[in-house]
Parts: structure tokens; sequence; C-alpha cells
């Protein structure tokens, strides 16, 4: 188990849960750097809305993504291959400072808009085959703070919510994700955009 | 016990710790809202030099302090009785707003100044006599953001680390005091000030 040093300066906080890794860095960027970061990738980014298929109908996803890595981090969603857009200064600048942090290597990044407090992600966990067994993702927020919320499989009682505020990084290992589903739930109160960059390693032929 | 709704926007973070009760906002107040009111207190504030008297030597306290409250909310303090300094327009808003957010009432309110990262305050509980059984502290914090660390009292192996954000506001209950001491070590990295009000209620004749 990844093991972070207790109480050093650049040291994370304290999220202790059972059958999940988590760190937390609430200023990773400062508030400064995370709101340029926000306004440059609000422009550049690829940005696409996905649809999703329930009960025979299509619907909207409630927010808008885009998908960026290596070459060869192709991933496979709603039986078709995708290939990832090639990163930009900004992501490549933001995952070597992760990776720097947290000691670990990405090669994708999943980003996700959501515009204001309507949009939304439902319970899921970062579980795809192409993450391979105990997949560790860094998520670093941008803009406005929203509720991350977990939820255990296995005991639904068993929940955490935090507030991801501009500029933090989660870092999520182990069991989390195989353990814990998440949401970020709708709230009507926020008006402003939020980034959410899932840095990942998509399993390839080569790294695996 | 205290018990928080889970889960609805307003709530606070889940911090859960043995023989102890917290709740966090990390974003009580806006980032501008916060620097408003950092830049208003650094200057209207009617900021103290203590000493403390450690092996016959009389040291300078390595912060900046000062005492607002109620006229009845004296306290004593190395066996003198200090009578606080009325409230300003500023603390009374806030006050009033903190008590709307955790439903508590406060009388007083400790205010402590951390230059930069050469300020601290070491291990120690908020246990003073004067504020009762379990008392309630409601700790609001701005500026610079600083380590917050805790220590249980019986098995020091139990810590918890929490990075207390600009405007983030962290409310103590039941044994906290009691079971726990807290500090906010030096971190030499930091150059900007941070301010720490930390609302209370001094238990006087009136409302004993």
């Amino acid at each position: 188990m990844h093991q972070p040093s207790l109480f050093n300066e650049q040291s994370s906080d304290s999220i202790r849960l059972k059958d999940a890794e988590l760190e937390y860095w609430p200023v990773f960027l400062s508030d400064k750097e995370a709101g340029g970061y926000l306004s440059k990738l609000l422009k550049v980014t690829d940005w696409q809305t996905e649809t999703i298929r329930i009960a025979g109908v299509e619907r909207l996803v409630p927010r808008l993504t885009a998908w960026y890595g290596e070459p060869g981090a192709s991933y496979s969603y709603s039986g078709v291959l995708h290939h990832p857009t090639a990163w930009n200064q900004e992501l490549l600048t933001l995952k070597k400072q992760i990776e720097q942090c947290c000691g670990e290597s990405f090669n994708s990044a999943l980003l996700n808009l959501y515009r204001n407090g309507k949009d939304s992600v439902a319970w899921h966990s970062d579980d795809e085959p192409e993450l391979g067994q105990q997949p560790i993702i860094a998520s670093l927020s941008l803009g406005a703070p929203r509720s991350f919320q977990l939820k255990h499989k296995k005991d639904p009682h068993l929940r955490h919510k935090l507030t991801l505020t501009s500029g933090s990084l989660l870092v999520m290992r182990g069991d989390t994700q195989q353990c814990w589903s998440h949401q970020v739930p709708k709230e009507p109160a926020v008006t402003e955009p939020r980034i959410n960059i899932t840095f990942r390693n998509i399993v390839t032929n080569s790294n695996q």
C-alpha cells in the first residue's frame, strides 16, 4: 500500500476509508493558477457531447467530455475504438506536475466539463477493463467547487463526502474503484463551470 | 451527538475521527469574500503580542492575537482578568453567518494572525475552564492555507491532518478538545499571512 509521509509540508490531507486509498491535496494549484488553466482549457479543449441510451431512448450526457493522451492509449466505448486527441501544452505541464507529486505515470486523461450545477455524473466506478486491476486515477479540479460523494458497493450505508475545490488534487488507488462508487450530484445553486481532469493509465500492449 | 444531514447541498464534508466531532465546510466563504475580510481585519484588528515564560525565560508567542466579544465574556489568563474588545461590524457579520450555519451561539472570539510560515501554534487543546465542558469552537480561516494537525491524547499514533484553506470553516464539538490536541506547525515556504478566527462561548454567570 502506498504510504504517504505523515505531516511533512507537501504531504496530502488524511482521508481514511475502509477498502479505499485516497490522497487529497486541497491546494495542489493556487487559486490563480487553477483559474488560469480553467479559462485556457475551456477555450482550447475539443469538448464533445456524448449520448447514452436508457431504456431504448438516446439522451445527452449532462456534461461535456474530451479524451486526451498518447497515440497508443486507445480505448473501446460502445463497441467503437476511440483514439485520444494528442496532449496539448497545458495538459502535458499538469501531467508532469501531478506525476511528480504522486509518483505515478499516466498516458491519458478524461476531461469533464460541468457547465453549471445542472451538469452532473451519476454513481459509477472508474473500472473499465482498459484501466487494468487497481487503477490509479489522479483527479484535478478547476473552477466551481462541487460535491464528490463516495458510496461503498457492498455496504451502501458507508458513505463519504468531499468538496473538490478549485486547484485540488484527489488521487485514488488500490481497491477504491473496485469497492466504491462515486458521483458528482446536481447542485442547482452552482452557476459557474468546473473542469475535472482525470489522469489515468490505459493498459496498452507496450505497458501491459 | 450532533448529526449533520448527509449529502444535502449545504452539508459539511465528512471527517470521521474516534472521540471527536468535526464538521468542515471548505468553502464557507468564497475566495473573494475571504480575501476581503482578510484585508480588512489585518488593518482594523487590535493585534497584540503575547509573551510566555518557558524555563524562566520570557519569549514572544510566534503569532499575534486579539480577543473580541461581549462585555461579560471576560476570562483569566496568567492570573489576570482580561476583558474582550467590543465586536466590530466584520466580526458580528461573520458570527451571525457562522451561528446560522452550525446552529450554535458564541459570545467571544480569539483571533490569531500567522504573519507567515514562521508563525505557528504548538500542540494544545481549547480546554480552558471558561469554555465549560465539551466546548464548541468554530474556526474560520482567511488567507494562506496552513496545515492543521490533530493528535489523540491517549493514542498519539492516531493522527489526522487537514489543510485549512481560505474561507473554510471547521467546527469542533463533543470530546474533541478533551481527547485531541491540535497544532499549526511552522511552514517556512509560506510567505503570506493567515488569520484564524475561533468563535467560542465563554461561560459567564448569565449563561452558566
